[in-house]
This record gives C-alpha cells, sequence and structure tokens, in this order.
C-alpha cells in the first residue's frame, strides 16, 4: 500500500506492522489458511524453552531477527493503536544506556547520578504543576501511580491504617468520573477500598466530570454512613481525551475535605504546552498527580511519575527503615536514597531516558511538538466533518484534545433509517476494518465502544509528539478507512 | 588497585566501580576536599533542565561519557553490593530489542510474539515448581509479586472484598518470619490489612522460620478474634541466605486452611541447580510463588515473576473486563491477551530477555552456574573458616545459600573481651571499610545489622551465576577488606 516507512526503523521488513506471511490469519474466519496463528507463530519461532539446548550464535541471531519481524512495529508512524505512539529516539538511547549500567534506583550507592537526575526531574515538573516544595516518585506505570495517590490520601487522614489496617472502619470512598481509567476500579479492590466504594460520577456529553452530581454522591455517601475521602480528576480520559475541571472540582475537595488527585497519565504532558497549557489550569491545587511521559512524548515504556504537593508524605507513607539497604550510618547523605518513598524494594531506572529526552531538546520542544499534534487533531477533526457526506462522523462533535473518536458508515449503510438493527451493523465496521489493517499491515489504529452510553465500536485516533502528522498523512488515513471498509463489504458479497 | 576488568563493559574506566575524581567525597568527613558530592557532581554533569535550551549531538555524546562515567559499574565482576551481580550479555541484548520495539504486555494486538513468550516462560516454570496447569505473570519487581500473592489469597477466601472492601471485616491476618523481606510489611499496609496485621514469626540460628512458633502464633491470632488468611515462606531471605521448610510450612497451612505463598524471589532460582534444587522441597504445596529472575541469574532488572497454582483465580481476581483494551470482538484468540491478569495497564515486556537467555544457553546452564556459585560460596566459608586467627568471622557458622555474612575484626580489636564497647567499635568496622571501598573503586560489598538479633553491622558478601568467580578472587576479596580496614585504622591513627 505505502511503501514510505516513517519509523526510526522498521527493521528492513517492506510491511511494517504486521509481517506478510499474515501470521494472525485465524479459524479461517476471514482468510482461506485456517490456521490458528499462534501455532503458525510457534512453529515460526520454535518457543519451546529446553534445559540442556543451547544455541549457537547465528541461531540466537537468527531468532531475534525473526522476533523483531514478527512483532508489531509500535514505532512506525502509522501506529496510532494506543495512547502512545513513535518513540523518542533520545529515549531510546537513554533507556539502552540505563539498561546497560543495569542498577536499581533504591540508594544512592548504586545509583548516584540517577539518584540526582530522578530528584531533578521531579523538583522540576512539581514547580511546572505548581507543587511548592513537592515531592514524587516514578513508578512502573500509571495504574501504580494512581495507587501511590490512593495510598498517600488513606495515609493522610487515617495515619493508624499503615498499622491497623482498614477492619474496623465505615467505608471509605473515593470517587472518579465514569469515563475515567479502570486502574482507580483496580486501586480500590487492591488497597482494600473495594470497588464498590469508587463511585462513578457521571460526565456531560464531552466526557468531563459533572461536578454536580459529584457533589450530590458525596453527600448520598454520607447518608449512607460512608467516608468520603478522594477524588480523582482526570487529564485526558483514555476514550475521548476529556479533562474534567480541576478548579470546580478542587472547590468541591476544598469544600469537604477531599484529596485530590489529578490521573494526567495521558494529558499531563500538556504541562509543556504553550496553547493549550490552559487545559490543567487548577492543577496545583490538586494533592497529587500521575503522569506517563510514556504516553504522548514518546519516552519508552515504562516512564510514569507520580507527584504530591504534600512534602514528607510519600516517605512517612511508604518507609520501613530497613537495615540492610536504607542503612543510616552511611558516609553520604542518606536523604538522596529515594526508596524509602517506593512501594517497591529494586525499582528500574526509569528516570534517565526521560532526562535526556528534556536535556536533548528542551522541554519547550515537546510542548512546541504537543502545541502541533493538537493544532494536526483539530484539523483532523475538520476533516472528519468536511467527509461527512462520505460516511465519517464524529463521535463528540467538538475537538478537546489527541484523541479523536469517528465512524465510518460504509456505502450500504448511509441514507438509511438508524434503527437498532443498522446500529449493530455500523458498530461491526470498526472491528472488521482493523482486523484488514492488521492483515494488510498499512495502518494501526484502535476501536472501542462506549457501554454506559449504550454506544458500540468507532475508531480512536490518537495524536502524539511522535510521529509529526502532515495533512495528507490525515488523508492517507481517512482513505485508508474508506478502502478497507469498501473492500470487507465487497468480499462479503463476493461470499455470500 | 587490581586492573582487570571482569565485566561486560568498563566503559573505559580504569577506575570501574567510583570514577577516581571521588564525586562522593563528603563534608570532609575523610577526605580535605570538603565538597559536598551533590553538588560536585552537579557541576561535573549539569542536571539541570531547561526549557529552550537544546543540545548538539557531540554534547549530548558527552553527557552521556558522563553519566556512565560516574556510575557504578554493576556488571563489574567486583561487584557484589546487592542480590543481583554481572549481567547476562544475552540478558543485555533481549533487553535492548525488546526497548527498540517499544510495547506494552497488555494485548497480543501490540505484543504477539512476546504475549505467546511470557505464556511459554509461565508454562515452563509453573511445570519445575509442581504447579499442574498453574498460571502466572511478571510483574515490575518482587514487591510487587508478592502483593499479588497477597491480593490472590484475599480474594480467593473472600472474594467479595474484591467489591465491598474490607470494612467490618474482622482483622485478616498474614505471617511471615522476621527474616523475610520487608515488602510483605509493605503489601500488608498498601492492601489495607495493616502491618500489625502482618504478624513475625521468630526464627532459629540459621533464620528459618520456626514452625512452632508459627502455629502459636496462628493459634494466637485466632483466639484474638483475629483471621489467619496468609503464610508466606521465604526461599533465601535478604540477608542470611535461609529457606524455610516449605513442607513443614505447607502442613501448618493445610491444617488451618491457609494459603501458602512462598517468596523465592532471591533463591527461587534454584529451581534449575541440580545440586541444591532440594532446597525448594515442598515448593508444589505453596499456593503461590515470586521469583527475581534479575537477581541471582543476571538478567536485567526489572525481571520477576508471580506465579500460582490456581488456574482462573489471577484473571478473575485482577480482571475488569475494560472495553477499550480488552474487546472480546476481536478476531483473535483473546486468550492471548494477558492484561486481564495484571493489577497494571500499560506494562514493560519483561519476558524476551529472560526467554532468550534461557533460549541461549538452555536453563539447565543457569542450574550448573548456580551450582558452581554454591559451591564457591561454601568455598568462601571454608576460608572464613580458615582466617579465624586473622579476624574473620562469621555471623552464622554454616553454609546455607549465595549469601556469606561475616566480620572483620581489625587487629587492634582482637584478643579482647568482648564487651559491649568492644561490640560498637566492630560494628563501625563495616561501614567505614565500605566507605573505602567506593572511594578506591576497588570492590563493593553490602553491609548491614541484625538489629532484632541484637547483632550489629556486618559484611554480606553474594554470589551470583555472574561473574564466575575463582579461588584466587575469594583471597582478594579477602585480602583487601584486611588492607582497608587496617589502613582505616592507621591513618585514623594518623589522624590522632
Amino acid at each position: 500500500m505505502s511503501d514510505c516507512t516513517h519509523g526510526i526503523e522498521d527493521f528492513g521488513e517492506k510491511r511494517y506492522i504486521q509481517a506478510n506471511e499474515k501470521p494472525m490469519d485465524e479459524k479461517g474466519k476471514y482468510s482461506k489458511e485456517g490456521n490458528c496463528k499462534s501455532k503458525q507463530e510457534k512453529k515460526i519461532i520454535d518457543l519451546t524453552i529446553d534445559e540442556n539446548k543451547s544455541l549457537t550464535m547465528s541461531e540466537i541471531e537468527k531468532i531475534c531477527r525473526q522476533v523483531i519481524k514478527y512483532s508489531v512495529k509500535t514505532s512506525h508512524g502509522r501506529f496510532h493503536n494506543q495512547l502512545f505512539g513513535q518513540m523518542d529516539p533520545y529515549g531510546l538511547a537513554g533507556t539502552w544506556i540505563s539498561e546497560a549500567l543495569n542498577t536499581s534506583a533504591y540508594t544512592f550507592e548504586v545509583a548516584p547520578i540517577f539518584s540526582l537526575i530522578e530528584t531533578e526531574i521531579i523538583k522540576r515538573i512539581c514547580e511546572l504543576c505548581g507543587y511548592v516544595n513537592g515531592d514524587g516518585i516514578f513508578s512502573p506505570g500509571g495504574s501504580i501511580s494512581n495507587m501511590y495517590g490512593l495510598a498517600l490520601a488513606r495515609y493522610k487522614r487515617f495515619p493508624n491504617i499503615k498499622t491497623d489496617g482498614m477492619f474496623g472502619l465505615p467505608p471509605l470512598v473515593l470517587f472518579t468520573s465514569e469515563e475515567s481509567h479502570y486502574s482507580l476500579k483496580k486501586a480500590a479492590h487492591w488497597l482494600g477500598f473495594g470497588m464498590d466504594n469508587c463511585v462513578e460520577v457521571t460526565t456531560n456529553e464531552r466526557g468531563q466530570m459533572s461536578v454536580e452530581d459529584l457533589e450530590d454522591k458525596i453527600l448520598q455517601v454520607k447518608a449512607e454512613g460512608r467516608v468520603p475521602l478522594f477524588v480523582n480528576a482526570t487529564a485526558g480520559t483514555t476514550v475521548l481525551g476529556a479533562f474534567d475541571d480541576f478548579e470546580k472540582v478542587a472547590d468541591i475537595c476544598e469544600k469537604y475535605d477531599l484529596w485530590l488527585h489529578v490521573d494526567g497519565c495521558l494529558g499531563g504532558s500538556a504541562l509543556f504546552c504553550y496553547k493549550y497549557r490552559q487545559l490543567l489550569r487548577g492543577l496545583h491545587r490538586s494533592n497529587s498527580f500521575s503522569w506517563n511521559p510514556h504516553k504522548s512524548m514518546g519516552a519508552p515504556l515504562q516512564c510514569s511519575l507520580f507527584l504530591t504537593r504534600e512534602l514528607e508524605l510519600l516517605p512517612k507513607c511508604n518507609s520501613l527503615a530497613v537495615d540492610y539497604l536504607f542503612q543510616q550510618d552511611k558516609f553520604y547523605d542518606v536523604s538522596y536514597d529515594t526508596g524509602n518513598k517506593s512501594v517497591q524494594c529494586g525499582r528500574k531506572v526509569d528516570a534517565f531516558k526521560l532526562w535526556l529526552m528534556l536535556k536533548a531538546r528542551g522541554y519547550g520542544s515537546y510542548g512546541r511538538l504537543l502545541d502541533y499534534a493538537l493544532d494536526i487533531s483539530k484539523v483532523f477533526v475538520d476533516k472528519l466533518r468536511q467527509r461527512e457526506s462520505r460516511g465519517f462522523r464524529l463521535v463528540i462533535d467538538e475537538f478537546q484534545y489527541t484523541n479523536i473518536c469517528f465512524w465510518y458508515i460504509p456505502e450500504h449503510l448511509r441514507n438509511l433509517e438508524e434503527t437498532e438493527e443498522w446500529k449493530q451493523k455500523l458498530y461491526e465496521v470498526a472491528p472488521k476494518v482493523k482486523e484488514l489493517m492488521i492483515r494488510e499491515g498499512t495502518l494501526m489504529l484502535g476501536y472501542c465502544p462506549l457501554q454506559y452510553r449504550n454506544i458500540g465500536n468507532f475508531f480512536r485516533m490518537v495524536f502524539t509528539c511522535f510521529p509529526v502528522i502532515t495533512d495528507s498523512e490525515l488523508d492517507f488515513i481517512l482513505n485508508e478507512i474508506e478502502r478497507l471498509a469498501e473492500q470487507w463489504h465487497k468480499d462479503i458479497n463476493g461470499f455470500v
């Protein structure tokens, strides 16, 4: 289809997203091969591990080449399938160096430079958040960063839970919007709150938390004898990319003395923006903040920060003053040992790759790149509007962030009454087109439903700092969806 | 001192562990420079991040070289400071490849080969554990792996906690030995049990859990109206390297219907041993198991597995059936999507580097390497005994695993009455020698106290698969400790 390869590296493959051997063919559903993909992949690469079989260097090289060949090329310029896109090459350089130095971010003793770098980044980002004297830590991803927020909130209000547990207390409740990330529910489960004590707040058409409903639910929870503790507001929801109104949510949190956490795993990168920074207005009033530079900014996975404006709370909450690692009689300043702040023991060095990126380009560059990504998202929204008569339809007819959600209505479904049956047919389009994308290897784009709104599958295009997408690339994406959807319809008719 | 460099890479440094610029000098305590190390390091590398300053390629290269130069060379053959040692080069190759492919281990869609590889490793290790139809997941480290065990145990016995939380329940209690890893306490804190409901079981001289005390404490907890839930037994404790008696602990767990988790983060690698596999006798009777190949085996950090013999419990406990990621209408077999088993959302690919290692050498090779590491540990114990008259003394006069704990009694402290005051002087030796090691860059070895036994600082030497240590290297280590300790005494006298 397209022979251009935008990626950092396409590892010598023409078909860059999936290889042309069609390893994904499954159960003959679409193709005639009838081979189970997993069986076929197992044949291509012998996955079994043996006790006594070792490989020669050339066999190892061959395996590595095969693994690379059959892996998804997420750094290709046409991979828009997740909230992360192409990797920043400085990030890759950074991660290769820290991997080669293979150390653990618990003590200054074994990670001297990396500890200082982590501290420096946290200080700087805290300043940008408006956290005076804030603190923070790199964690292994947004879900765990959000758990840090919940653990801190609980510790601040009920420090005895650290020793006594949650038994015997009235149920403590967290609030988050129905559009927010599922990690909040997982956190409620793991941390012993229970998912039913993670109360879902309704959202408006755009996916922003309804502050009225938040207040109603807080009062309702109180009336039931449960204890409101924590509100999660989202900067960039997973599907629609919505930003909650932090000022208004903060007002409610102050009124009821609740911890305000901002899940900015996706939208936190707007901190660097020039044109769109106001999306984060009110962030400084939150108590904690999660941000994943491995999403929009192109840092290699994993790169997630948890920040809090509550100085000293993080080590107080999580420290155990362990003798064998955090000896207080070391000859250096042990305040550089970051491990006491962490719920982990050994901890991967995730700070260096981000630091190298920021150092190499200046963080303003990411602001400009993200500004551009948002500008081009807007252009994409306009193009979708212009193509309405050609079957494209926005899920929400407004631009808000990097995620643009839309349907493609194939020709044979256009200008018909939009009955339930019609909708069900429309909702089959995205999964089928997605299947064709993967088989042909021309493009990767996500799809999903919004079940709480009773809306079925639609496409979700995600813009990131990298690749830098041009206007003509937008046309390619739309044309390709059109082509694949119509081809699918033709093929079905051919089969009938 | 020594000019041999065993490491994979010493990045062109003669002084391989710390550079000779003495960045660690601090407050003039020992040296005369009087410079704060952090200030000095900040001078050597400008750590600040700027908004608009970008760097040229040669500036970036220079910074990278400086970072490498001032980082600890954990893969040097004389780094024995943590429970991990030198990195396996196949592991480094594997991690560089998976870093370059930068994907997330949640769905088969974006990590097809890596998902199959993770499944394959888990299947194989479950078999070696004696878990028929077991399941598992790679997690970001041992602390989180242990949390998985506790979360599963809780879910199995009280599935409603997932929705209702722990409020209103009688306190649930976990048991672990006083020698076990502190992550169990952190897990008790985070998961809402409270650290006081993490009951410490006493250990024998060697550091193994007393099964009698375990049973006593279970009965005591029951008598108090608390509910025993979970026992953590350790395969290779952090300091002494002790293995609990899993058969006996399993008997108790079966008698009282408790979940048995084995924290094998350190000692789990003995699965592959030929001579020492019996250390894990009874492991198959446990319900879950944590293992960090990034410790003894030389896999790059992070590489941690959580395994359970309870098939289907892991996804039941942790899944949320999220629409936007785990669509059930995908065209492939969605059972390959591993994300539903995880408490994380985005998850780093940690399986491939381990798989490449096992594939390249055959897992039996790691068994033989670890057998050798244990054999040479034994030789080290013998050498320490032989050098008793030269001031060396074992903390426990028995060999059990890769960790050998010992004191060095400097000449001026020998043949004196071992009063409290004398002991305090002895306990100052290890931190001082450690400081000198770091300043001279000749060796890195850990030290720690065992406060619950009222024992002060001693050295902890740790043997790993890599480097392969020779007999003469053992002499080097002991001679070097001797030399540095005596030099310290002389220097002090010089100052007096």
